[in-house]
């Protein structure tokens, strides 16, 4: 995957800088921060998506993004910490090797969190009870018709 | 913890659209979705922040995290994922049990990502190394002089 940004990070061929190592993470800042220190970890082997890595390498690549939070945190004097993983283009995933964002958060900087993300949706109890029950089947991968009604 | 909203889910005392479960898991409908679909994950024991669990303490909820996706994407045809998770207050934490944020994204919702959370700031190379060096050295915990340049 020679055209991949991340893995010519990960390789040495373009400079990073690093902030955290392990055999099969890295951490580096993201060099257009939402937040001075904003820090971007990655596996160093190349998968595209969340839905690339089983379960168990999904949680030991988190114990490493748990270990560079703190890091961020100390190393910033943040008051909190946003996490994110954003997993498609639909999601704006646009670098195509999967990345957790680090970002340290202040208190003094403004409205914080998810509100401006995406707008909260209105939505009534029989949606929510036939998106539960879509949701509690979707490991089936059946096809159950999505209607326009969400 | 009684009057934690999350804990009294749990605890079954007040209802929610339970999605998946596990022995110390839970995952259940956002009631304000950001779109429909949009699960909270939250660990059974209560936990306010991110840092009151151990690196496998989260990484292991975070494997639980990923299969809760996999159901969100498959349930509801999503394009895309979004996991985001806010600790503290100053990162728009609100409910004081740490959540994981999964929602399901599509292509034709319009602007995507992180992109509207929080805006790009401008940074130069001297910042950028001496923020490379706080937080590598953020373990060490010890009191690193921050500056207002930031």
């Amino acid at each position: 995957m020679p055209e991949c940004p991340f893995c010519q990070i990960i390789e040495g061929r373009i400079p990073a800088y690093k902030v955290f190592e392990a055999d099969d993470v890295l951490a580096f800042l993201d060099i257009n921060p939402r937040n001075p220190g904003h820090t971007l970890v990655v596996p160093k082997k190349h998968a595209e998506s969340l839905f690339d890595l089983s379960e168990d390498e999904a949680g030991k690549l988190f114990s490493a993004v748990r270990k560079v939070a703190e890091l961020v945190k100390n190393g910033t004097k943040a008051d909190g910490i946003s996490i994110s993983l954003s997993s498609g283009r639909a999601a704006g995933q646009v670098i195509p090797h999967l990345h957790f964002h680090v970002i340290p958060r202040f208190l003094n900087e403004g409205p914080a969190g998810l509100e401006s993300m995406l707008p909260v949706k209105p939505i009534n109890k029989e949606a929510l009870e036939k998106l539960a029950d879509l949701i509690r089947k979707g490991e089936e991968k059946e096809e159950i018709g999505f209607s326009e009604e969400f």
